[in-house]
């Protein structure tokens, strides 16, 4: 017997991963969570039917949504994460012995726990003494909040469903308030391949251009994602991410990373040139 | 009925698109060549049952196989083509005044043949004057030419099948005395990503880099290949692609491109760790 689990990319578009063993199924009052194990990609973790974590390639979401940010302002020490309850992305700040707090906020407490008892690779920086998980939804949480977080990150699914509250500009416009005055703002900005996560790329980025001075895009590649082609957001009132940039500093610390390194960080900001036109059509 | 085109990317992977209609199969001495007819990619030319070009993505690999090198030397007059019977890449040379002359060097006619028919999009460039068309095999092709090409493209398949012998030492050795003393070697240098691609990618880099003074790797994101994350290689005797370039001579050439610009140019070579890793273990 073979057993596949099939993503649909979009109407026309089938990505299909040969299956092991479906570890987990679980309904939230949010999604559906499944955790997969396979012999490509490791265990893999999918939310209503989209891959949203692999143990082959998480390394690079995971990378690049952090240290993009923390190697332009090594002395971020409060932090806000929203989303990602996966836990890879608060794993890869802990790193940092410069952060003092973190608020972890996620509204899926059934991501979290899966993560934990079938991802252990990236739910393991959950238990760290710094981190406060908040099973609670960022939107509501970070209203009223008032110059608190050197850095947010908006670790989000697509704008469908419970993430759909976190691409509009309330959202953005708490983030800015909740942010100090050298404060940035990481979200996931989507791909400009297919027609569908262009569209909503191109909407994101028009709302955080408007409520930020500074607002660029940077791309990582990620296979498992549609077209492998994906981008985050920065956003900030002060800091330009190139041209604030001290690699030497971040070098430093003596970070071990697969993905990200001092030279990408700068190169992950030229983008390919319809990706430049269709960000600065909006 | 639906009617969809599979690719095994992996043993374990699956890439699959719907397809309107089949609009061309044929067997030729050395390969399956197939078109399709897709909404989501437009027409789509397969080998072996492996996407080769598609009109959706066609300019990011067209793009980066040419522009890098010609920008990095924009002297450039003499030219060699291996492969690549699509056509996009003679397409894009043909773009640039100062070229004088290009072998089109490509084995298997048929794949010419479907692409003038069903693809014009790139093999539109074929018929310009400077071009002369050589229905042979690229490998014998080059053997005792020597100081003839300011640029050798390596636009070949995997190594498997007929674009084995251009995975090579001995070519490799045949591309460098072929080269002027400016000349650059441009090759499709398989991907870091599934296992078969990044042995392969090592193979080619290792042998390259034994062979040419100069010898780096660069990336792209085609979406439509095994993992999104493609390479290729510059090798040269001379020229280096970031330290001899001058972005400014390329821009006053008002090319417009969709993929490729003088920021990614530089980009592209900033690789993830892993992959820098994997190349410079061999």
């Amino acid at each position: 017997m073979e057993l596949w689990f099939t993503e649909e990319q979009t109407d026309n578009v089938r990505f299909s991963i040969k299956v092991k063993e479906h570890l987990f199924t679980g309904k939230s009052d949010f999604q559906q969570v499944d955790v997969f194990d396979t012999d490509e990609f490791g265990k893999v973790l999918a939310i209503d039917g989209l891959f949203m974590v692999t143990e082959k390639d998480e390394f690079v979401y995971h990378d690049m949504i952090t240290h993009v940010a923390m190697a332009t302002n090594p002395q971020i020490k409060n932090v806000l994460v929203i989303g990602g309850g996966d836990g890879g992305t608060v794993r890869e700040l802990v790193r940092y012995k410069g952060i003092e707090h973190i608020d972890f906020v996620e509204i899926d407490g059934l991501v979290i726990k899966a993560s934990r008892e079938y991802l252990p690779i990236t739910a393991c920086g959950m238990d760290d003494e710094r981190v406060d998980i908040l099973v609670q939804d960022g939107i509501e949480f970070i209203k009223g909040k008032e110059n608190v977080y050197d850095l947010i990150i908006v670790d989000s699914t697509d704008p469908i469903g419970p993430g759909e509250g976190l691409f509009t500009y309330e959202f953005y416009e708490n983030c800015k308030k909740a942010l100090t005055e050298n404060g940035i703002l990481i979200n996931q900005n989507e791909s400009p391949y297919y027609e569908g996560n262009a569209k909503e790329m191109k909407r994101a980025h028009k709302k955080i251009k408007e409520v930020f001075p500074i607002s660029e895009v940077y791309q990582y590649i990620l296979p498992t994602y549609p077209s492998g082609h994906w981008l985050f957001g920065f956003a900030s009132k002060k800091l330009h991410p190139v041209r604030d940039f001290k690699p030497e500093v971040w070098n430093s610390l003596g970070l071990k990373t697969k993905y990200y390194n001092t030279d990408i960080h700068v190169g992950a900001f030229a983008l390919p040139t319809y990706v430049r036109e269709m960000l600065d059509s909006e």
